[in-house]
């Protein structure tokens, strides 16, 4: 078994600059070499040469409104207080919008500024009687009466008042919109001169992978990375194949990755790049061409290759997905971008707020991965989870903040630039909640999304007393929380008063729900109640210090003189409902505490053994603002209600109430 | 013949109410029924509702890193001091990343972090040293030391860290985008319920139409704007069907209409809407259902009809393309949208100064499309030509300025709104040359949108004398002028000196360029000098006041003693060399004065009358900034020069020098 070590990483911008400049000596960061499309096709593509018009338009001159045409010099005479007589086909014809202009005629009257003569009898009629007069006559019509004069070229459209033959439509290097493909056509240009779409081989490599579909085992990870760099791809305009997934065997690697460079404009392999025994990958790319980085300062994202294969560039992406993401933007979006001639669009900047401390690894750029809210005014930033292998922390990210390689983090409420990921407006309406975690919140969030209101809701599970605390610091606009008092038995307010003094707060409830021990299908260790926990055969798994479940279960502990020691497992913690409900599914653990709706999410056993009060508290100056009110709308309707009670173990009779303390 | 007058045309707001309740009225503003997808083919579809995880990933608890695999109670003694020595299969394992952890073990460290000892001896080596040990040597290691201890769940991946069983992935009515497949297939989901793309009839009528690459005849008009159209509707997620062109026939119409209302979730027929003789729309509609809109007061966009056929929404745009484009926007855009379960996402809004003062139509609510440009950190916006017929104006458009309906217009310097359609940044990059056209300045365009440096060159043809007073009004970057002074025979220094006297500039050579009488091919009127365009049988077209070109003729005129006023059309004014040679090869006119570059195009003859000098202007502040920099390396180039002199009639002896006055 032979590991490869990279020891030797290069900053970002140095990786960047090798690679282009052994691309640029090879002359392989170019545009593609153009091909000729049909206009009608051409939506999104780029052109690669400057596209003149091939003819005026309009293609000669027209009526631009409907009416008729004269010769402005008949007209000169005309004025309210001596309106001129005109003979139809002497002196005017009528005229559509877009009808050619006749020979010697230079001007167009409105329908709406004319006044029909009545053939029989010359009647005068009033102007605000002449359109249905002419709408119902005009055959009839033989002459009119005019009242101000026509200017020459007065509503006519000159020939190339649009566009002039050979006239620049386009410039090169731009991509095509709808609205060009109208003017290319107006110009007379039904075909065109595009980029290649730059093809790209997605090869993915691990013998531990298996497709979408097949039956997971412990062990086996589903190939999931190339379906998303291949989605990357086609959103920047290239065209990628994805290959079978190849299970580690050196030869084959080696021969795939001969052919997909031979057929392809960039080769890209997912995974092999790190330091695991069996990454055959840079030593086969530098057994066929040449190995030019591997090992780029950044995290996620370090494990990257970057090399030439017979005149083809290469690009070894790392196995994490957010790490593969990472470094595709950093290395393959460029170079798609160079091979379309295009620039790189550069992400919108703004300035944010950090919601909390992260510390940094020295010598590595971190992409951290945020969540933005606007609190009163100011946009912060929310942390979310920083391991490579979390891909729900990009679907969830709406920016990137990038801590530098040489420093050692972020501070609480430090002023960082973040690059944007999501659309501003929408950014601010993220309604941020924070606290402790209920199924009700995740339905909440779906409800909103599926309100026209266009709010989101984004939820942080750091336990009651964290929701508390990220109130007191100004860094939420919502808190839940189910925050037993041992002493007085009351739920939330004694905290309140306490942690929050000075803040004036309205309590509103959401549920009372069952607490209980969640244990597997069918309970084969027998747990009845609380002291069986104690027992040496089972292994317990606690929620996080600060979550209301874990005050909840200290309080009943003290309650029946149970000592928390005498638990295995009390100090191991896990931040949800879910997770808890997981660990005992997956057999990890014998049991835990937790609310009914996670217990039935896994199909566990559930043992009530408390009722509690679930509550969303709301600093008086959001209570009237449009978010929370649209957030009570919904919490107080009866579909929201009726989901609810699906789940099991609510009880809705103060649901949407402001609860006085 | 009957003309339909829309008197009664209603404010957007109301024509949108209206539209849309009486389509909720008739269930048809919902969302369309979902239908179920493969995850990997659902890139930019719409989620019909929240998806859930199906497994959590990891599936299996996995190491994060490679290494070893340890007990990490077995590791507490450890340390630099006393390290620890492990035995390969009773204490530790050699694992990878992504392996599952063997049963009872519970952290990992990495394998930077250890030494082997070799079973050779029990040699121990230095830590910097261990790589290329454990590189070469892994399979016959038996025996590590460890210097620190690990603790529980180290480099382990827990079950469920990315995402856990039945945890909402992504909520209804949100776009897939790649890294959403990823989490997808990672939680399981296979397929998911996305919503059906809406399918939209769009058929255009007109019996002047023809298709693209038809012969064009005076009197047609090349169908473009269901191009448009299926453009936008493809960019919005619907699915458009284009039909054949109707020419006006009022039976077929009807047909056409029932059928594509049973077929299609929405029907947009294009013109035949407005007041003009042949257009039935309306009265079909009315036959076939309910008409609910018939005119709107926007501007361009008016002769908008909004109905339902046949419980299916009925939208008939406007035959201008850009009142097509516009009336699309306002109405078939948030149809699609609704149809889709999206809310419609708001245009970024800017604050920007009026670079002229535009009067609008009281009544009617004008759409202005500008240019935008960054004057010394003021954003000046750009009025393009507001015929509805000019779809160039929409290509050009950076931005959209809404003239309300009661507003007379907008005034010089006046601050309002504009709702960009281009990026921020590129537009920030704009560089805004005005003054005097040359075929010059559309080459230089297109260099610079070649170039990687992402400038845009924007130039407004307003002749040499509005160049100048554009820098004097501090409204545009550059200017280009040849201004001829009479008096001293000197170009551009004499009026700088009288226009600008306390602006400090910079005047930069582009050409020295031949002024010549354009004349038809073979010159069948026999024109040889200037005099001759004094002749009973010449028709002559003059360039705009202001412009270099009419005064260097002014100035010829003068010094050969011919009375401007015996040249017949010289009152008749056109904007650009271009134009002008256009309407001499048209026939429209039988001579004009203008450059060799623009005769060439248009494949005119061409009498040489003067030779003369074409600069470019620039304030010594901008003279050293980036934009201008690249600008001078652009002409300075050969590349640059060789494409001016293959179209002829240019001397570039002082190209690129900067002229001192």
């Amino acid at each position: 078994m032979k590991r490869n070590i990279y020891l030797n990483k290069l900053a970002l911008k140095e990786a960047q600059e090798i690679f282009y400049k052994s691309l640029l000596k090879h002359k392989l960061a170019q545009p593609l070499k153009g091909e000729l499309v049909s206009t009608e096709d051409s939506l999104g593509r780029i052109t690669a040469e400057p596209v003149f018009a091939k003819i005026s338009s309009p293609y000669y001159q027209a009526a631009a409104m409907d009416g008729v045409i004269v010769r402005a010099r008949d007209t000169y005479q005309a004025s309210d207080s001596s309106p001129l007589k005109l003979r139809i086909s002497k002196d005017f014809y009528f005229i559509n919008t877009g009808n050619p202009i006749p020979f010697g005629f230079d001007a167009v009257i409105k329908i709406e500024d004319i006044n029909s003569v009545s053939k029989i009898g010359q009647r005068e009629i009033k102007r605000k009687d002449i359109t249905d007069e002419l709408t119902n006559r005009e055959e009839s019509i033989e002459e009119i009466m005019i009242f101000s004069p026509a200017f020459p070229g007065q509503h006519v459209r000159s020939i190339g008042e649009d566009i002039v033959t050979n006239q620049l439509i386009i410039p090169a290097n731009q991509r095509i919109r709808p609205v060009d493909i109208g003017a290319l056509l107006a110009g007379g240009v039904n075909q065109l001169l595009v980029h290649k779409k730059p093809k790209v081989a997605v090869i993915p490599t691990g013998d531990e992978l298996i497709q979408p579909g097949e039956r997971i085992i412990p062990g086996k990870i589903i190939e999931y990375n190339s379906k998303i760099i291949k989605g990357l791809i086609s959103e920047l305009g290239g065209e990628a194949q994805v290959y079978e997934i190849v299970k580690d065997i050196q030869g084959d690697l080696k021969k795939i990755l001969l052919k997909a460079a031979l057929k392809n404009d960039i080769v890209v392999v997912i995974a092999g790049s790190s330091a695991g025994s069996k990454d055959f990958t840079p030593e086969i790319v530098k057994s066929l061409g040449e190995v030019l980085v591997h090992g780029v300062a950044i995290m996620p994202g370090k494990p990257t290759i970057l090399g030439i294969i017979n005149k083809t560039p290469f690009i070894g992406l790392p196995g994490y997905p957010v790490s593969a993401i990472i470094s595709a933007e950093q290395f393959l979006k460029p170079l798609i971008f160079k091979k379309l001639g295009l620039t790189i669009p550069k992400r919108e900047e703004i300035k944010v707020h950090m919601a909390h401390k992260v510390v940094s690894r020295l010598g590595d750029e971190e992409f951290l991965r945020v969540k933005l809210g606007n609190i009163d005014g100011k946009i912060m930033a929310y942390p979310l989870p920083r391991g490579a292998g979390v891909v729900t922390s990009l679907v969830e990210a709406d920016a990137l903040i990038r801590i530098p390689l040489f420093k050692e983090g972020v501070d609480f409420r430090e002023e960082v630039k973040a690059e944007l990921l999501e659309d501003l407006n929408r950014i601010k309406n993220n309604i941020i909640v924070t606290g402790s975690h209920d199924l009700v919140l995740d339905i909440l969030r779906n409800e909103l999304q599926e309100d026209i209101s266009n709010f989101n809701l984004v939820s942080f599970n750091v336990g009651s007393m964290g929701g508390l605390l990220a109130l007191k610091q100004n860094m939420t606009h919502l808190a839940t929380a189910h925050l037993l008092d041992p002493e007085s038995g009351e739920y939330n307010f004694p905290y309140l008063k306490k942690i929050l003094p000075q803040k004036e707060l309205i309590v509103v409830n959401l549920a009372f729900r069952e607490q209980g021990i969640m244990v597997k299908k069918g309970n084969p260790k027998k747990i009845k109640e609380l002291i069986d926990l104690t027992r040496e055969d089972i292994k317990f798994i606690n929620r996080q210090k600060g979550s209301g479940t874990r005050i909840l279960l200290d309080y009943l502990l003290k309650k029946e003189k149970i000592n928390s020691m005498d638990i295995i497992g009390y100090f191991q913690e896990e931040f949800t409902h879910l997770m808890v409900a997981s660990a005992v599914a997956e057999g990890n653990v014998d049991a835990g505490l937790g609310i009914l709706s996670a217990a039935k999410t896994f199909r566990l056993d559930f043992i009530p053994v408390a009722k509690e009060r679930y509550d969303i508290i709301i600093p008086k100056e959001y209570y009237s603002s449009l978010k929370v009110q649209k957030l009570l709308t919904i919490i107080r309707s009866e579909k929201f209600k009726k989901k609810i009670l699906s789940l099991g173990g609510y009880d809705l009779s103060q649901i949407g109430k402001v609860i006085e303390g």
